[in-house]
C-alpha cells in the first residue's frame, strides 16, 4: 500500500544505492546517525529561554529547518530498512496516546508525561 | 498548501489542545523530547552487531517500530510550532546532498561522510 | 601517572573482565551507552522549567545522581578502551576554551557560544 | 569532603563567574549541553565498525579526545549546579551494578544488558 513518504523513501534508495552506501546503512549505523541529527537540532535550543524558542530569528529558523530534513531522512532510510512504515506506527501510537493520558487526568500538567 | 503529514499534524494539535499542553510544548521543550526518543530508539540496538540489528527479533522490532512513530509525532509536532513543512525540507535537503556527495567521489566509501 | 579516576576505571575493569563482557565493549558500543545515558539524564528535565530545573524535588534528585553516576561510568570506560586520560584531557580542554572564550567578548552572552 | 574532580569543579566556576554565565547554565540547559556532547562524540564512530573503533587514527582520537574532554566538563558542571558528588555517585552506582548483573547469570550476555 502507497504511503506519502514513498517518495523520499524511493530517492533515498537511489542515492544510497548509486553511492554503493547500502554496505554503511545498517540499522545500528542508522539509529546513531538519527540520533546524531537530533542532537544537532537540540544544540540550536541549547542556550535559549523557552520564550526565545518560539521566535526563532530567520537565519536560526533556516538551520532548524534543515536539521528537521535530516532527521526525517534518517528516520525514513531506518524504517526503511527495518520494514517498518513511520506513518501507519505513528497513528497507531496517537490511539494508544489517547488511552494513556485521559484528557481528565492529563488537563494542564507534565507530572508522569514523560513522553507522549 | 496541503501535506502528506497533515493529519498526524493536526491530531497532534488536537491532542495538546485538549490536554492544555500547548505551554509545555516551546521548541526547545519538543526539541528535547525528539532527541530523547531518538536515543530511546538507539537502545534497543547499542549492544547488537550490524548484522544482529539488520535482522531483528520480532520483539525488538515491534518496540522499535513504537519508537520511531515517538520520534516522527515529535517531529510533527516542533515543525508545526515552527512554521515548517518537514518535507518540503526534505526535498530540499536530498537536493542538496546530491550536489555534495557526488556519485562519483562518494561511492563505496564513509570518509568525510558524516552525515547526510 | 596514576589519576583520580583510576580506581573507578579499575573496578569497571574487573567488572566487564569477570561477566566477559569486552567483547561488547568496543568504543563505538560504549559510546552509543554514553549517549543513550546522557539522554535518560536530559529525560528528567524536559518538561521543567529552567527554575524547576535549579530546584529539583528529592527524588527528581536522586534519579537524576542515578544517571549521572552512569554517564560518568561509561565515560570513563569508553576513555580506558581508548587509552585517552579524561581528567588530563579536560585540563587541556579548560585552557583551550579560556582563549576560546576571551572574558571581555564573552561577558554575559551566549551569542555563539555553542558550546564550552 | 575534598574529592578527585574539585580542581576542575572550581576552574568551571570561576570560568562562568567570570563570564556572568550562571545565568545560561541551569540544569535544565547544563543537561541538553551534555546531551549534545555526547553525541559529538558519538558522531566520529557512527560509520565505523566496531574493529574500526577499537583501533582509532591519531587524528579521530584526538578529537574523541576533545569530546570526552567536553563531556566530562559539563557533567562535573551539571552536577555541581546540583550539589551532587559524581565520583561518589558512580562508587554507590557499581555497588548496585554488582546486585544487578550477578557474574554467573550475566557472564557473556548482551540479553537483558540494556544499560550498566
Amino acid at each position: 500500500m502507497p504511503t506519502p513518504l514513498d517518495p523520499l523513501r524511493d530517492q533515498l534508495r537511489a542515492f544510497a544505492s548509486a553511492r554503493d552506501w547500502d554496505q554503511f546503512h545498517s540499522p545500528k549505523n542508522l539509529a546513531m546517525a538519527l540520533s546524531v541529527e537530533s542532537s544537532e537540532l537540540l544544540e540550536h535550543f541549547q542556550w535559549l529561554t523557552e520564550a526565545q524558542s518560539r521566535d526563532l530569528r530567520d537565519d536560526a529558523k533556516q538551520a532548524v529547518r534543515e536539521e528537521i530534513a535530516d532527521v526525517l531522512l534518517y528516520l525514513i532510510r531506518l524504517a526503511d530498512q527495518l520494514g517498518i512504515d513511520p506513518i501507519a506506527a505513528a497513528h497507531e501510537k496517537m490511539i494508544a496516546n489517547e488511552k494513556k493520558y485521559p484528557v481528565d487526568k492529563a488537563r494542564g500538567t507534565a507530572k508522569k508525561y514523560t513522553e507522549l
